[in-house]
């Protein structure tokens, strides 16, 4: 290791994750460098990261892209063909959904190391992305907060722990009752009191859906069974999570919620390199830290999430599609808050669960999961959401 | 290592920190088998601990012992000849005072495992103690909960961290004025919020002159500069110490107030070891951590330590000679409680300090200090207390 430059590759290079990553790489230009791209629909910003940090290679969705891309020296690669090439020695998957999913096994595939913020990945195919890691020795290296604070934890622990503690802030409806939470609106929902993310995650923070999903991928990057990986709500967000080891010894990370930390973590480990930019801590306004159960009664989304978890197969993939399609009607106001949770079950209700699938039967139940969420709530059905 | 057993002396075993090892030994029969007991006048605790454990080796130091002690097999050795036998893989220093360090430097000598919960000997020797370790590939490990606290969080490691933070309860006095302080009592100030502990320490943690003692020895373990280590109170006594790294990040161990966890940590390092009898947090019941800055004029003794460490070669070894008279002397109630700080302060005022001393010169520094704690609070000086 030693000072070398790592050559990374940002895939969703313009969401909140990617423009974070390259904030990270601007303030340490002597231990990065980009050498891939990719961005779905945001051209523009592309065009300027493209210009800033003239990366070789480059993968956009927008055929009607500006000139000055394809002025730009650099090949135009697949999202898969930059997370697997050889002159990639890390690289970070930012892209939100299920399109994360292709080049991440790419990369597994080709033996990466992989700094992971998309969570569907795991999620969905867990089982399958493990197993490709462990036969290519890939490193999955995880990008999210909860995940970083475990992994820095269980850093030099020899032994496996015997449970994980995520925190949750509780999303900007901590405390209210079902009745409060049928009024919100997305304006409201998209107001997250500590972290600043995209929008889907924000309001998968909302429902608490989002630590659901975290749930099942600390199954998958730490291999511990559901019973003994535990959510506790932390409305300030400093904790960000925590390790029980078998003598019953706990260890936690703190930090300020930036999401700019556990990018660094993932990129310089097993190093930690000094950045100015990153916050320390100020004890003289950090006076309390609060810690309570979550209320899974009225955010029924985590509990969905971790019975998805618990039943494998395809449910976890099921999970995630009608999640998905359910908050982008929620964001264009087709239906309440209350009402992602309500189809995400009923969508969950009808799956017959495939154990151990194959890639093509997780599309096959995403894309079967995606239809039943619009069959929902058409026609009839729309009044029938219980 | 792997199951090996563990050959074990316990220098202190019928003091708090020795008793809670035996029960440790007791409850993990299998990994520790206790080759040494020593102690000092509580001959009775001594024979049924003897009784118990058979060791081979025992060091008491009251003259009229019981027939029993007498009739037992086992060879009288002195506690250095114990510390440093080639049959003990680890030595568990838990006398209490400066009689803890002459075994402690035997120890090192002797490049053993040395679980130290014996404050005095780093404090007063740390320079001599750590050259030694080094010099002797001697491993001390910290039985202290702070400092095993921060020696877990710097587990997988490989850079020095930025900072420590230890913990502080803040006794029992917390939030007390300077006047309230001068009228409590022994008794009161024995009743500890959170801890179990010997007399001595319970006083101190009430001074909060231990958590001062605990800095000094942190800058030893770690090599970490004074202006690097932070006082946090934290009344719950939960979180018991943390580090912070160069990229921000901060690790914390947690855990209830149990000595008999950082106890088996250093017993059991590198391995953790299950143990059913070590207490697990219990979520339900914690729901508020707090912090908040010592008050450095109303518990000056925190101050004068780190001043003394600061000051370094005989000035800790002065400040922990003239503490443990004056200790004394508020529990015999022949000083108010303000008292002690007002002596160490006046003690260490007419020190003129050596530096980089020798064990002997330490030793003459110390006994020197005793004498001028007592010759302040007799005749005309006793009312001179500002």
């Amino acid at each position: 290791m030693g000072n070398t430059v790592k050559r990374l590759a940002v895939l969703g290079s313009t969401g909140s994750i990617g423009q974070q990553t390259l904030e990270v790489v601007r303030a340490l230009p002597h231990r990065f460098h980009i050498v891939g791209l990719a961005a779905g629909e945001n051209t523009d910003l592309l065009a300027q990261q493209i210009n800033e940090f003239k990366p070789r290679f480059v993968c956009h969705q927008n055929i009607g892209a500006p000139v000055h891309l394809a002025n730009a020296e650099y090949e135009l690669l697949s999202l898969e063909e930059i997370a697997s090439h050889p002159e990639v020695d890390a690289v970070v998957i930012a892209t939100s959904g299920k399109a994360g999913l292709s080049p991440t096994l790419a990369a597994v595939k080709a033996g990466k190391k992989i700094c992971l913020a998309n969570k569907e990945s795991l999620v969905m195919a867990g089982e399958i992305i493990t197993n490709e890691a462990r036969l290519n020795a890939a490193q999955i290296l995880p990008v999210d907060s909860e995940h970083s604070a475990i992994w820095q934890c269980l850093a030099g622990e020899t032994q496996p722990p015997a449970g994980l503690i995520l925190t949750a802030s509780g999303g900007p409806f901590r405390g209210y009752s079902s009745a409060q939470l049928g009024e919100v609106t997305a304006k409201q929902a998209l107001k997250h009191p500590s972290w600043q993310m995209g929008e889907k995650v924000t309001i998968d923070s909302a429902t608490l859906m989002n630590k659901g999903l975290e749930v099942i991928e600390a199954r998958w990057l730490f291999d511990m069974p559901f019973d003994n990986i535990k959510v506790l709500i932390h409305p300030q967000s400093i904790v960000h999570s925590m390790v029980e080891f078998i003598d019953g010894s706990i260890k936690a990370q703190l930090g300020y919620p930036d999401m700019r930390l556990p990018i660094q973590y993932a990129l310089s480990y097993p190093e930690r390199l000094p950045n100015s930019q990153l916050p320390r801590l100020n004890w003289d306004s950090i006076n309390n830290l609060t810690f309570e159960p979550p209320d899974l009664d009225t955010f029924p989304c985590l509990r969905l999430a971790v019975e998805a978890g618990v039943k494998g197969g395809t449910c976890p993939a099921v999970l995630c599609a009608a999640d998905e399609v359910a908050v982008d009607l929620f964001l264009s106001e087709r239906i309440k808050f209350t009402d992602i949770a309500k189809l995400v079950e009923q969508v969950l209700e009808k799956h017959q669960v495939i154990a151990h699938p194959t890639l093509e039967e997780i599309m096959m139940a995403d894309a079967w999961a995606r239809e039943q969420v619009l069959q929902l709530i058409t026609g009839d059905n729309l009044c029938g959401l219980p």
